[in-house]
C-alpha cells in the first residue's frame, strides 16, 4: 500500500469498536504498514475511562472516507460505516456481526467470527502474525472483550472469549473479574454524570 | 447442529469448487459435525479426471437449497449461489473472491483471503483445527489450487499458495510441476472430445 490506510469502526463507536481500531493499526503498523487508527465519530465515557487507564491516545476522526483506503473492524454494514464508505476502497474487515452489505471489487480479507468481541479475533491475528502483545495492548483488547460480553456474561460469550480473557488479563496484568466491574461501574456513573453538568 | 449441513460451491463447479466441498466436509467431519459435500451442477472434464485420479466419489447433486443449512466454498455472491439459496440458512463461507451480496442473520464464520484458490485456504484450516491432512486429501486440495492457479503461474498466484502447493504435493507423494501438466493437458484433451464424440 503506497496510501495511507485507515483502520475504523462503526459509528457511535463503543470501546471494542475503538480498541479495535487502534491494536488492529499497530498489528499493521508492526508489519511494516503505513495503518493508522480512525474513529467515526466522538468516545463514549466507558470508553474514555479505558483510555485514560491505559495512557493511549484517541484514533484520528475520519469525518468523510471518500476516497480513501479502509481497513473495517468491528461492522460490516453501511448503515454503520463512516461517511464516505461507500465511495472509499474497503481493504480489510475484522467483524463478529451478521454478514452485511459491504462489498468490494477484488478479493479482500474478510475473517467474520461468531465470539463476543473483534478484540477476540484480533487477539488471534495476533498470534497468527507472531506479533507479541504488549501489556497496553493487552489492556486495550481484554476492554474491548469485557465490554461486548459483559465480563464474560453475555449469551454472545463463547469459550474462545474466556480463554482469551484470561491470556490478555494476564499480560496485562490484571485481575479481569475486578477490573471488568471497573468497567461496569465506569459506564453506570459517567451514564448518570450527563444531567447532572 | 442438528440438521444435516451441505457444503456447496457455485454452479458450474471447476475443480476448485468440487474439492472444496470435498475437503471442507472431511474436516468437518473429523470435527464430528453432521455436513455432507454437494455440488450445484454438473462436473467438468478436469474435475472428473481428478475425482478418478484420487479415487474419491462426486459430491451429491442439490438441486434446491431451499430450508438447508449450507456451508458456502469458493463463492460469495447470489448470482453464483445453488438454487434455493437465498430460502437457505448459510452457516458458514470459505472464499477467495471480492466481497459479494450474501447477508446473513446471524454471525458466521466468514473466512475470505486474497490467495490463488479456497484449497490453500482450506488447508490452513485443517492446520488451525490440527487435523492431519491425509495422501487423497492432499491430493485434492493439490488439484484446486493448481487448477486456480494455472499451476502457479496465474497472476493471482500468491507466496502462500506456493508453500502450500509444496507441502500438498509431498503429502500427495506427487511432483506439482508434472502433475500440474497433467492436469492441463487433461483440460485440453477433455475440451475437444465433446466435438468428436
Ligand atoms: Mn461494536
Ligand atoms: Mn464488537
Ligand atoms: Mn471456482
Ligand atoms: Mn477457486
Amino acid at each position: 500500500m503506497s496510501q495511507t490506510s485507515y483502520v475504523i469502526g462503526h459509528q457511535q463507536p463503543d470501546t471494542d469498536t475503538i480498541i479495535s481500531a487502534i491494536a488492529h493499526a499497530r498489528l499493521k503498523q508492526a508489519q511494516g504498514e503505513d495503518v493508522v487508527a480512525a474513529r467515526a465519530g466522538e468516545l463514549n465515557p466507558e470508553t474514555q475511562f479505558v483510555l485514560e487507564r491505559w495512557d493511549v491516545e484517541e484514533p484520528t476522526l475520519l469525518e468523510d472516507a471518500t476516497d480513501e483506503q479502509l481497513l473495517l473492524v468491528d461492522h460490516n454494514e453501511h448503515s454503520q460505516t463512516v461517511e464516505g464508505a461507500r465511495d472509499a476502497d474497503v481493504v480489510e474487515i475484522i467483524d463478529h456481526h451478521r454478514i452485511g452489505d459491504v462489498e468490494t471489487s477484488n478479493p479482500i480479507r474478510f475473517r467474520n467470527e461468531p465470539v463476543g468481541s473483534t478484540a477476540t479475533i484480533l487477539t488471534g491475528l495476533y498470534d497468527e502474525a507472531d506479533v507479541e502483545i504488549d501489556e497496553q495492548t493487552a489492556g486495550l483488547l481484554l476492554s474491548g472483550l469485557l465490554s461486548d460480553t459483559v465480563v464474560l456474561r453475555s449469551p454472545t460469550t463463547t469459550e474462545t472469549d474466556e480463554v482469551v480473557a484470561e491470556r490478555l488479563a494476564e499480560i496485562a496484568g490484571v485481575d479481569y473479574e475486578e477490573y471488568g466491574k471497573e468497567l461496569l461501574k465506569q459506564k453506570s456513573k459517567l451514564g448518570e454524570k450527563e444531567p447532572r453538568e
